[in-house]
């Protein structure tokens, strides 16, 4: 006897799976926190239990946009690293350097400002090694663009984002921001559960993430999918796939 | 109802707690162990589920000896990380960083020479970011002393190991080397479980034992000790401690 299959392993308020249409944050369907909020409000929402209004968007936004900026350790250990590192292993590096410069207070007593500060950087990691390591230039960390999705846009763009593409990235940084209790999850509650600092938990969520069979499974189904010609070939690989019993990421049998 | 008390999360056929004197490896009583093998021993009769025979030995011992000296990228970042980082934050930012530039195979074919490399590895991490930010200098990573714990010491005062130093090392590499089912193996099993790679799973392990409920209880019962001025001094303390029924780390009632 082993495994934890039947086993509830502990409780979470924050989500739920299996209502609505799937998948509940705070008991608001995820299908229309995609449509109607920026990741800023649900990110308020996961956070302190309930949407904000006006004033506490504005101060959240606020303080995620302060973050951005990177001390100039945990810029050279992005230049350090090479351009050919996993992205996954480059948030991983980027978060514990910043944890070895910025380390949280040993009574947490920080610990929101830490979570807001990693909001604001988790993107800055990738634009600024992505743009160090492929275009060979240090870019500007600060940002006249509010939001976390305009920012991932503006700066992996370099130019000013398209509404329809904050919104998309707006909607995916949303669907993607909690599942209840997956395995990122429950690994960084036990890292958590040690009384380790919150960017241990991170590194913990971000490594396990990485995993074909979570996270990474976008990664294998954006390859298979970056491997049709066309919508015909796509349909007959697919279907020899059913055919043949084959293990496939991100195809749900009734979208087909 | 939650919580994982009384369930069997899975089973260990490397390491039981609870028979002899409290902890066995593969079978052998961990006393035994720390009396009569050295960290190399104990490091393949974990891996491979048996003791070593001599040549076995010759060939891991020189193995993690070759896998010591750190790719430049690696050195860049430990230079850039703080002098003030907390060491457990050091290892987990390098192990990252070296899993960015000598990643694991896709297939995992490469796992156990990877796992050889970080035995290596892991003692340069401290000792290369102590030196350079103690002492101001770049050491040299190489050398002629066989074993992870003789290695450990040579470098870390940076002149020929006592046998009697060495010795204790290697005892307490051994008396450390595994616990079961302990946080930071169930927060690494998890990261394995979503096929991420060893490094993630390394990084878990890490930043959960840093933990002052888990590994970081060591360096709580060590600030403890270095408080006490001598022995009445220190009777006294804990004798407080147990009267007012305060928490203490690393202090087994039955040695007082």
């Amino acid at each position: 006897m082993g495994g934890l299959a039947g086993v509830v392993a502990g409780e979470s308020a924050i989500c739920t799976c299996g209502l609505g249409n799937g998948l509940n944050y705070r008991g608001y369907d995820i299908a229309d926190l995609a449509l109607k909020c920026n990741f800023e409000e649900v990110a308020y929402l996961l956070l302190e239990g309930e949407l904000p209004n006006k004033e506490q968007l504005a101060d959240i936004t606020a303080k995620i946009q302060a973050g951005r900026d990177l001390p100039q350790n945990v810029k050279d250990v992005l230049k350090a690293l090479p351009a050919s590192s996993h992205p996954m292993d480059i948030m991983k590096t980027a978060t514990a350097a910043l944890g070895c410069v910025e380390p949280e207070a040993e009574d947490f007593s920080d610990q929101m400002d830490k979570i807001l500060r990693l909001l604001g950087a988790f993107p800055s990691f990738l634009v600024y090694w992505h743009h160090w390591h492929v275009n060979g230039k240090e870019i500007e960390l600060k940002s006249e663009q509010p939001t976390i999705a305009g920012y991932i846009v503006e700066r992996l763009k370099e130019k000013e984002p398209l509404e329809v593409e904050v919104r998309a990235m707006d909607a995916m940084l949303t669907l993607y921001a909690e599942h209840e209790f997956n395995a990122s999850t429950f690994a960084n509650r036990i890292t958590a559960s040690t009384l380790s600092d919150i960017y241990s938990c991170m590194t913990t969520g971000i490594g396990t993430l990485k995993g074909h069979l979570h996270g990474g499974a976008n990664e294998v189904a954006i390859k298979f999918v970056l491997g049709f010609d066309n919508v015909e070939h796509a349909l007959k690989e697919v279907d020899g796939l059913f055919a043949r019993k084959e293990k496939n990421h991100g195809i749900r049998t009734q979208s087909i």
